[in-house]
């Protein structure tokens, strides 16, 4: 089980890490973390590099491909780079699935590989997709697209289950300890509350 | 806000971008990862490495201390180390916050500081702590402790509240898209069929 995670400047680290920590518990996977150029690859803030051991030249197939997203820099530097989207499609041919976290769906739909499909993305990105799904995972055919940063927690223990079984993905369920307890119970952009936090992330958070 | 993110060899990943991601949207922290030797520092599997920008050397005090979990060979490593644990100590000398996620607590308990404190930890090490609390984030003087590897999400929340007022750590949760829907229901360990499902975890799972 051959499991290619893509890593660029600007990507969110949660996106890429939520599948990965459950689905690297999978005895029989081997994942690889890819880059343009391998090595250290920094996240939107510039607080953590996460290493990628190979780039593109070195992966030219996969049985799973996880896309993250990232902030608004990276997301337009991706998408105006053909050699990135050459590359998705040349490994999306390859695999049994296609996965994407957060924004990474744009990078799918812009390398052609979500026309006429149903995906889910960040919610504040979902005007992007012609064919938007609020779900928080959405499957079409053998496109697994996700909701926002921590949905990849959710789609990684759904892959789990397809690849390697119910009961597997129920030990590493629970190996994880995920029994979540979001604190403010915010999370859920259809709020009545989302435009004045809107206007918070806009005016106080780092992008 | 200077945040501090100890990483060593045999990390689990999750344990140290769970609280990362939400804390770093802050526009006043500075997070820093940090390791005996800077450079990159391997998760468990080795399938990842974190890179730790700087060294215990370069780095005498915080506002917070984040202290993550990881693998058991990782675990004996740091618990046998006394360098780490001296390091520990100077830097919570100098926090408003010191906070662990999953096994992590482990080593705060073995530098001295969680002496007569509750803390959590991730649900099977629990026999390790004389004053094992079960709550998923146990918050105990200035000691902030989490449950298990995904914990360390919920546990970065309430360290923003903290830090940065509710307000802004509803926006950080709803910019996180953190609304979970664990897709199994299997991570509290309480179930009536935690036996079986560690059966799995001993016998199918990597380590």
């Amino acid at each position: 089980m051959r499991i290619v995670i893509f890593l660029f400047d600007g990507v969110t680290a949660l996106d890429a890490v939520g599948p990965y920590e459950s689905l690297a518990r999978i005895a029989t996977s081997e994942v690889r973390f890819v880059s343009r150029e391998a090595g250290p690859v920094r996240t939107g803030d510039g607080f953590l590099a996460l290493n990628a051991d190979a780039q593109f030249d070195d992966i030219g197939e996969a049985d799973l491909l996880i896309v993250p997203g990232g902030n608004v820099r990276g997301i337009r530097a991706v998408l105006g780079d053909p050699a990135t989207l050459d590359w998705l499609r040349v490994i999306d041919a390859t695999t049994r699935w296609t996965a994407s976290v957060c924004t990474g769906s744009l990078f799918l739909d812009a390398a052609g590989l979500l026309t006429g499909r149903r995906a889910s993305t960040h919610w504040r990105a979902r005007a992007m997709l012609a064919n938007y799904s609020p779900e928080r995972v959405t499957i079409d055919g053998k496109y697994w697209t996700s909701a926002g940063v921590s949905a990849g927690i959710d789609l990684g223990l759904l892959l789990c289950a397809e690849i390697a079984g119910r009961e597997v993905a129920e030990a590493i369920e629970l190996s994880m300890q995920y029994d979540p307890q979001p604190p403010f119970g915010t999370g859920d952009f259809t709020s009545a509350a989302t435009a004045e936090r809107v206007a918070i992330i806009e005016r106080e958070l780092r992008r």
